[in-house]
């Protein structure tokens, strides 16, 4: 290959040429005409033909024709501004029902009808679920998107309306398609493979996943549950494929250790807080004994945090030793080294009960899983010490993982104290931990 | 019984006494401040519970306190005019997409969130979609309830978008709770028990319904056919119980006769022409041999026409002879005198073509029935004389009948020409029949 | 029709003429060469289809070409009599377990390999159990298809064990298929329609049936079960369709009130014991609160056995005076009359009792119903009058029921007390009330 | 340790000591005597509860128990000598039904009501099934058993009869407990992982099993097939799990590539048969375009028999040049070098031929699976070169497979020919190749 064509052959991977642009532009066109007819008097009565027609030309849209589709359904499917004055000037003249109704009317974009009607044919709810996460991917960088996206929400937030959401347990008996998926989906703990996701569903374990009807083998979300004597302090444990099943005739504790969330393009409805609360009431009819449900956490902001914090952290108290410390944080297997640990725990384990109570932006919790299991009533209850020594977790919060504790008859009240107050429930030795924090006794000495 | 407390008791009846008048309106408050609980951050943490509550107090409200429960959902639940119009002048200044989002949630009533979140609770759908039917039932006396109503529509045709519904087969296999259901619901021909359902599904019929996955024992809508040899011309043949089964391996033939909407409920949200046209298929596939869809329909409008028109035809030529033969409609049985069906067929069945093709309101077909099926594509093929001689049929159209035709390749063109031009879609020899009415050839006599 | 052709008429009813009989032979004849095809070589390889088409040929028989078949299987599918000797000498001289195998072989008719090979073909084991069903009906006047039905009997007990039998709940949501089953064949207690079979289905009762596997849509026997607050002295209450429903939170009784065997042709293995076992096992588990299980059982011998000991009765002490009485028991509506009922009870419930706990054929109870539940493990607990008063009821038993009580515990060695020494285990009244009765009075007096 | 407690160990695990076989046999004991109490009286009440005891004991029994256990059942649970020529005598002199069925009940061992009276737990059936699996292990040390085993055979036949067993198709649907069975069980072409078995069932891939109610999760048999363009002539090709699908839309082809009996404890009760019958009746309909339904087979005894030829091959004219050539054979890669292949191919393709065809042992084929298939009614086709080049495959017929064809009007024909006249049906080709054979040419030669 002479250089001449090497360039132009990279050229295209960044640029594409202008012929591909235009034929891009040219089948979103296409699309978008299909879409245009669902909408028109011939989509009613041709309604699922053309849907499925529309729906099919998408779907092999090239991936160059995916932001000239998505602007086009932001620039020809909003509403008119003029037909929206006027609407809103017979309502301003006369707030009657009716003309509500036709305000209403006026201000909901042409693109609602439109995807309701495409989700008519088979298949239909899936391409949308995929249209928004596609969309999500660049939704930045395309502000205007934003349009769409409130469509996309408004129609998502009925069709997933918890009401239609089916909770099934996922075993050994579950069909492969659906297994495939957990292990292709876990967010929280990857799954190895068939052996060890087998592991995750004996006896011992319980998962359950939301599924909706139209989306037939895709859980929407679902969450791991380890039976256990009592509260995990430790995660590898729990995830150890080697390890024997334990008998859960004694079993009083129920760990939610992993929680995922499968479709990106539901990104923003909430299903977390109804799962598990469903979970902790199918858990208790199936095992009176249970007295404890409750998470074993990741802390996924804490080494951010910490690292932010070391200006403060070098300035208080015994600032310096700390950091000096802190250098063997680099080391990959510090934790592996008692020495080492020895001395960093009694420096980590305040600073991070610190982090998770008192680190706070816009006057809610810095930690984004603090945030979701606090925003759900639960409370904090115990800091666990290389409890996640897996690259990744000593990477995100230095092996440190927390429990938050579903206690049905506090949530509620927990739950108001921390919307209303923004306070965070938190277990009395929790508390003391952090009070203990170097950066609590900075004023003290200062 | 003296006669003092009789009066009591019947003025009981009619006028409920202030007493409990006032514990209805108590009690509808009640549940209503559920409904404002379930809205307010609580709901957001404790909504199913909250839910089920809140759906819980509505079903046992006593039947006095519907109307002023629906009173309250249309006057707390709705959208700040105030709100309204500054989100309106944001918007007005600036036509973003952010603001047009915004003015979005201000004009949506708080109320569809409040549904959205009813529905969350087990077996909420069927509270909302049989709130709505009793709504309907006064909706007329109570024009702001529209407001209500209105929002409702919006959720349900969410909810109910054909492609979370399920088309499934009926036949003697199905459980018995769905089965009573269609014995209860059957709106053309009555079932009239047990047995006569047994012949209704037999291997030559088909029966199909519609179900909702929040539903699962009540069909939405549900269409009956016959296989037969040719075009049925009288329905009576049809619904005979203790007709024997006909072989289904010659038939070219299926006639659709009973479209029943179950829920009322789902009034407007439109079902009916999905359904045809997937039943469509599916007999396709099953019988390859089939050539020929049709529909044996009622004519509910024909026999209230005819009295309308009286003065029209007694003033046309041969008007009097018309009039006094039109006498005989009174007698119950007189299909079953050969001699005056004899001389009653040439007058009628032409002035049934003509009110069919012919009278219109506001532009379109005045008879309700063919106003769906021609809306759908269909087109008119043939009057049937003594087609169905119940007592139902004798009084709505002196027992004629009509086959509407579903064509697939046609329907399209059908329907645009019905919405475009208002134009009726009719075989010719309809129409020939249509101009030899008494009607037509009245001005030609003047 | 002239005399002479309405007596050929008749005759042709009675005795087929020749050429039908000889017609019927002939195709009896087609369907055993079809019969030994299948036994044959061929049969091994084209096994399924030789054995539909045996089948198909075996079901369009004429039915006097029934018996002829029957003939025909038990004639020509026998094991050689020679054979049986080889084999049995051989056994003789020298006993081992290949010359055991042998001589079973050798004693076992061809038939049952040809059964297990009919029953290949789809539905072939519904079709063996109604050839039996047929052939049953005609066993006492055709003797030597005993061994014919010593085969049925030895391959139905394999195929038909109760390991292969499922539990299954039947209640509204059963396909109407398997309850218009029910319908047909209750045995004990007729039900009169959908209604009836509805009220029977409700909340406050309960029904259970075994199916097996190849025999889908067709329970092989049913249980029916009301739940009470206490033992149930009288059937009718149970049976009132216009009844309304119970709670049955506080319900510590469930009565055992129909329980029908619905294949004739599984007549001889025994499923009854087994079902109410089981079904004591499921109520348990739904209501732990069931303290009594337990049958309201029809006496069906007591009124035959009553007429046929007249003559005793007649000559014990007050035997005419009891003679006399017993003449209203002609009269049909008795029960209705209260001196009459006064009068005869004191007389037939002593009678009943000592009919249930004395009457006996070859050393066990003459009632039948008597002998089944004691035979289960089962005592007798409290006899019950103007129980039944149904028609049938009346004439069965005078209108008299009685209680059966299972008691898991006891069970085991009632059974054992009735096997080994004939005991009929009653209630301490229930022995009290017989040996009351005018017949044990009787050698007192003499 | 210490070399005495070393030897000690050694000892125990070799013979158990007698403390351990005292105690062996004293449990195998225990659940004999459960066995005879479930086969008295006692075992006709509480017939489930005594079988679910005895076979919870015997699931506890420890390894070596085993051989006493079935030692007992050998030897306690069989039929009376003098009850044999009792009932042996009373026939011959009358040989009536009764006397019959009298001396079938004589010969018939105790021990098939003792399994019938065990089936009857839940689990029962999987229960004996592995207890056979595990007896014909020891079998042939044991020839006695051979009595249990003729039980076992007789009542397994019956239950597994094939008018009970459903067909099942396999795919990704299936539920992960049967597909990890698929992996465990296949016998032909071992499958690599959960990635292998995908690939094996994806859509230009079928796969059917048989499954009996009573084993709900096992299957009994199940046979993989490739859809494919033409007769594959090589099996690496079929398993490659990066094989991108092929469009089935033009497939003419169904391979059957494996055929897996996966429950030992049913040996010689014949499925396969059945299996691939009915699955060319499913492929037929699924895709009416395949025109060739064949098998890609094993050729497992060729080598053997070679090794076993090589005199006579020696003593053929060029048989020393042969003799020096299949020196190759025992390199383990000759197959990859051209030019030694080249030379091979030439030879050992007739002599395969004429093993296939003329290799003879009791008049039938040497060969397995030639027997299997051609007493199923196949015939031979094609003979392929370096077709399974899979250590296996090259160990057991160096590389060659063969082709079976089913072709439905046919088998019955080919059956007939091959049981009655031992014909082995081969294509043309096949025979002609066969002729070429070294061996063949000898004797023209001297």
């Amino acid at each position: 290959m002479n250089a001449p064509s090497l360039l132009k052959k990279l050229l295209r991977r960044v640029v594409p040429p202008i012929d591909s642009q235009r034929s891009a532009q040219r089948k979103a066109h296409n699309v978008i005409a299909l879409c245009h007819a669902l909408l028109s008097e011939r989509g009613e009565v041709s309604g699922t033909a053309l849907a499925r027609e529309a729906l099919a030309a998408y779907e092999e849209l090239p991936a160059n024709a995916f932001k000239p589709f998505i602007n086009l359904l932001a620039d020809e499917f909003s509403p008119a501004p003029a037909d929206i004055a006027a609407a809103f000037k017979a309502y301003q003249d006369n707030p009657s029902a009716l003309n509500l109704i036709a305000l209403q009317h006026a201000v909901e974009p042409p693109r609602q009808e439109l995807f309701r009607r495409l989700n008519v044919a088979a298949g239909g709810t899936a391409v949308l679920v995929d249209m928004r996460r596609r969309m999500l991917r660049e939704l930045q960088s395309n502000p205007h998107w934003l349009a769409v996206d409130a469509d996309f929400v408004h129609l998502l937030s009925s069709w997933f309306n918890r009401g239609f959401l089916r909770l099934e347990r996922i075993d050994w008996h579950t069909p492969a398609i659906v297994l495939e998926k957990l292990i292709q989906y876990e967010a929280v703990h990857e799954i190895a493979g068939w052996q060890d996701l087998h592991r995750r569903l004996a006896n011992d374990r319980r998962c359950f996943a939301f599924f909706h009807p139209a989306l037939p083998d895709e859980p929407v979300i679902f969450i791991e549950v380890a039976l256990t004597d009592r509260i995990s302090d430790a995660v590898q444990p729990l995830l150890d494929p080697d390890k024997a099943e334990s008998s859960t005739t004694r079993s009083d504790c129920a760990i939610f250790f992993s929680i995922t969330n499968c479709q990106d393009g539901l990104r923003g409805i909430s299903f977390g807080n109804l799962l598990i609360k469903q979970v902790v009431h199918e858990l208790s009819r199936e095992f009176p004994r249970l007295k404890i449900f409750a998470t074993l956490s990741p802390i996924p902001g804490f080494r951010a945090w910490l690292d932010a914090m070391m200006p403060e952290i070098s300035a208080s108290a015994r600032g310096a030793e700390a950091v000096e410390l802190f250098k063997h944080l680099q080391e990959p297997d510090w934790f592996s080294k008692p020495d080492v640990a020895a001395r960093l725990q009694p420096l980590l384990m305040p600073l991070c009960a610190y982090y998770l109570i008192e680190a706070k932006k816009d006057g809610e919790p810095l930690d984004p899983v603090a945030r979701f299991h606090l925003g759900n009533g639960a409370s904090m209850t115990q800091l666990n010490w290389l409890s996640d020594t897996s690259k990744h977790g000593m990477k995100r919060s230095a092996g440190l993982m927390v429990n938050y504790l579903y206690r049905l008859d506090d949530v509620e009240s927990n739950h108001q104290a921390f919307v209303v107050g923004h306070r965070v429930v938190a277990s009395y030795a929790l508390k003391k931990l952090a009070r203990e924090c170097l950066l609590m006794q900075t004023p003290d000495k200062n």
